[in-house]
């Protein structure tokens, strides 16, 4: 990992070493500086030897950009939700990160958003599949919580009611990123190409980057969102587990928040983020060994690929992956940073 | 309830009379004669007063019908998927109830279906939301769980989808009944008329109505889905809890099939098919003590109505719901049937 204090450093010598940075999971005490907000940008083949120099330098600054977003919310004594909304709003904006803009072509050229937020103190819930003219799909869904009887809604219907609430909506172009459209091609060449060989290998943060965020606020109130353009060359509508409440984003103040990212048609059908609670509540596990024995056992044992953030009231987190890497960052109540891209970070 | 067999009649004199039908949650031993297929027909405010007589042996009469449609197939030694769709293409077809033709309408004057299954002994899952041509959407369901890579898919994506895979498409205008539409007008003039009198009330059996099934196969194998044509008046591309895995359909050989009917937002808040099985693996509740504890106790705690069918792989029923009534019925493997339709039966 990446660090930015010389405490944390000496602090993280104590610790585990895994991916399960902060997950603190043998002791039941809160951490003297807790973790008050963590983010992910997608897991998948990220692998040092694919990756410049340049292109992680500004991952990690957005990460860091993102996390310092949320915490200034959170400091400033505003709820978990706003903290969640402020670092993904960021990372919606970024091109290096498949949500907002630079999400992923479907299979007809477009870009199509998903989102969710979900309210640890109250369990209400927002969620948004479909969109392409929403600049921020993460608004949407906080929108359709806080505005609409419902809990999700879709397509053109969705965009109707952001239209109603005043979100900004822009042209489809907007979200158009020229890496994404080669990784769109390049996936559409190997569908022709019986040989599987489409001369064309899209960079390794092209290829993943749906982003969440779990944040803990200052009255010890938890919540989650998660955003995303879904998978390249997507059609039929497809959806993942993204906008699925309990699949891709889940929040309880009594269990855990959560966040996923991985093959979303997985984490639909084990109810992964539910699930991690549900251990948590009914097992007596902590957020990070219900999170470990979700992505390590369950989820790699059903043939899944993906990873998880979750953070519980007292400011543990945890990121386990079973990827090669998950772009993933932390921040503690004093502003201590962590941004981590590789499984051996 | 009412009851088709002597020999059952008499077994019932010993056991609760509660909704909780062959329940059974007191033994862990299988019934001599297990449910293998259970079925709703939507819960809310079903009063015998509102009833007409006709009416309600029309009711009886179709529930019966599906129930000996998925008997027959599963009988027949066909998988449990194959009785869940026996069962609830006969409700789809049926205008009592609220999906496939007699959906209730959207706030546009459409008809707009969701639906989906799951196996319980593979985990595999399909869905489809927003469906407005589609006769048989849980056909759909089941094709997006055996032909695509997905499990769900949406809108006018999900018809292509069908298409391609040979499903039988219509007007939306098939859908329609005049109950239905009376009942959409009914909502839109209360909308529109401050004292929220509307001067029409619509028939109980138009309030309600998203059908469910969960069946159990002679291997032993569990399998669920749920259909319906989601809320009067919805607007927005409002999507509820009948496609999404986890909230209104969850079936594991392990511990429950589960399909769900009711005010969908709690459903998926809660994820409440996902809890009750969890609460079964984790807990070590039975089926019908776990849907008992998330009806009663969950769903009526969070200010949620509605209620589940749930079914074991060793035949034992529990039907909880926390409304006046609820549509339901069960059959057993040696063909005996009951059907409920009041609180008090």
């Amino acid at each position: 990992m990446r660090r930015f204090s010389l405490a944390f450093a000496l602090a993280m010598l104590f610790t585990s070493g895994s991916a399960a940075a902060q997950s603190d999971s043998a002791s039941s005490a809160a951490p003297d500086d807790p973790v008050v907000l963590v983010l992910h940008g997608g897991a998948g083949t990220i692998r040092r030897a694919d990756m410049t120099d340049e292109t992680e330098a500004e991952i990690r600054a957005v990460l860091e950009r993102a996390l310092r977003a949320g915490h200034a919310a959170l400091e400033a004594g505003r709820p978990a939700l706003d903290g969640v909304l402020a670092a993904i709003e960021v990372l919606e904006d970024d091109p290096h990160f498949n949500a907002g803009r630079g999400g992923v072509f479907a299979a007809d050229g477009t870009v199509r958003h998903d989102a969710s937020v979900m309210d640890g103190a109250t369990g209400r819930a927002g969620a948004s599949a479909g969109t392409m003219h929403v600049r921020h799909p993460i608004r949407l869904a906080r929108a359709v919580m806080e505005a609409s009887p419902h809990v999700l809604l879709t397509g053109e219907g969705a965009e109707e009611f952001a239209l109603q609430q005043g979100l900004e909506l822009v042209p489809n172009a907007f979200f158009h990123t020229e890496g994404r459209r080669r990784a769109l091609e390049a996936v559409q060449q190997r569908e022709r190409d019986a040989s599987g060989d489409a001369g064309y290998d899209p960079e390794p943060w092209q290829r993943h980057g749906t982003v969440g965020a779990v944040a803990l606020d200052r009255d010890g109130h938890l919540a989650a969102g998660t955003s995303t353009g879904g998978m390249t060359n997507k059609r039929w509508g497809r959806v993942g587990d993204s906008p699925i409440i309990g699949a891709g984003t889940y929040a309880a103040d009594a269990t855990c928040g959560v966040s996923a990212t991985g093959h979303g048609e997985y984490f639909i059908r084990l109810g992964v983020a539910r699930d991690i609670a549900a251990r948590a509540a009914y097992l007596g596990e902590s957020c990070a060994e219900a999170a470990e024995h979700v992505i390590h056992r369950t989820l790699t044992e059903a043939g899944g690929t993906g990873g998880v953030i979750v953070l519980d009231a007292r400011g543990r987190a945890a990121m386990p992956f079973n990827t090669e890497g998950m772009y993933r960052a932390t921040i503690t109540r004093s502003g201590v940073v962590t941004t981590a891209l590789y499984a051996d970070e």
